[in-house]
């Protein structure tokens, strides 16, 4: 896959992962589109990635974006990681986890990765079939932030999150007819699971939650977006387990 | 403007407003394609609509959407309203007004104006310049709800600040740097304004509010997508001004 601008970039050279598989680095070939690009190019070399150049005309056909600033990123696949990571997130006080059941739309995906990332998330958990993937479209409303969270892609929700249970989570599952949001004693390692656009979470998954959570809303209004509503509950969940670390 | 479905249907034959201009409502001529389109059909004639029946191949065409639903309203322009819509409001004790200085994706206009009308705003208040206009897909994304709430359009978003501000609104920008939203003493009467997806406010309209509100993010992460911080702050607004009024 093919991902465009600086950001994806710098993004990408911060990660410490090795499993991101880069296939190489393509850069246009003309000159002052960008005074960034000449330290951006060598940053990249520096890192030890493949380096090539590229006329504008390529960078557009292979990203499908005009706007690409120059700068393309060749990727095999993207850098799922494994349920295991869970085991291996560093050790601290307070841990929130992000469950998507069956989110279809990219713009919700990756505007509920940037959320997770922006709310101090440790991991974003997703299915392999019946979800959106994290395709190029994904990782541009994430403005790039996908890249600083694990995505975790699992078959079986329900089998994951017996597993959360077991390394000492608490689950909360969105669903109408939820207590309120802003009255749930949030655990201080909480998962919070959202369910798809249009039929909200499976049954399975909503009977192996420990609480649903609501927003209340005005009169006759049922739902919000569901990368609006997961904001909402983050930044509460952000705001009881962890306050503003960002001094 | 061609709008599918039938939530987009009933949101609009429950409008008051006369200021709708439906041209016609047509509904596909191909029998049990959905058992609630009779009453539907005989509920638009009821209301005086002119009612049209058509080939599902004219539906796509004319909807360029194959889920429509058997359902199409032609309408000749969205009902925008005027700003003399803010003093005939109802009298209540809180008013939550959102006002979006040039929001350019439609997908951000629906979603806020869902999550406004979910969050019991009053109006919603966008500028005729340099904004996403309400089209087709934003009435989509906002689920039909965008009916549900005055869309004021102005051409000079400074002037309306001044107007909103004599009305007894205080104003408060969404703005990197701003006050820890929870901690705002928000007016009773508040306008919530939300800047471009990649600039923000304007200077002229930044210096113009009576306070800048921000949601603190996790380390080294500037901002989330304008419509989940819109959700973010829209329902803590919510939560301070109005309260549980869904009973």
């Amino acid at each position: 896959m093919y991902l465009h601008g600086r950001n994806v970039l710098r993004e990408i050279l911060a990660l410490c992962r090795s499993s991101i598989k880069v296939r190489r680095v393509l850069f246009t070939d003309q000159a002052n589109v960008d005074p960034e690009l000449p330290a951006l190019m060598s940053e990249t070399k520096h890192k030890g990635f493949r380096v090539e150049m590229a006329s504008q005309k390529v960078l557009v056909n292979l990203s499908r974006e005009k706007k690409n600033q120059g700068v393309l990123v060749e990727l095999r696949e993207f850098p799922y990681s494994e349920l295991e990571a869970i085991k291996n997130l560093p050790r601290k006080k307070h841990s929130i986890i992000v469950m998507l059941d069956r989110i279809q739309d990219p713009h919700n995906l990756g505007a509920i990765a940037r959320t997770s990332v922006a709310a101090g998330a440790d991991a974003l958990v997703i299915t392999s079939r019946a979800s959106a993937q994290v395709t190029p479209a994904v990782v541009k409303v994430s403005a790039g932030l996908i890249f600083r969270i694990p995505v975790i892609r699992v078959v079986n929700l329900v089998r994951t999150m017996e597993t959360l249970k077991e390394c000492g989570y608490w689950i909360y599952g969105s669903a109408t007819g939820g207590e309120h949001y802003l009255k749930i004693p949030y655990a201080e390692r909480s998962v919070l699971v959202m369910g798809n656009e249009s039929e909200g979470l499976r049954r399975l998954v909503r009977e192996r939650c420990d609480a649903l959570v609501a927003i209340p809303m005005a009169k006759r209004v049922d739902s919000i977006n569901v990368s609006a509503a997961a904001a909402v509950l983050l930044f509460s969940l952000r705001e009881k387990l962890i306050g503003d670390d960002s001094q």
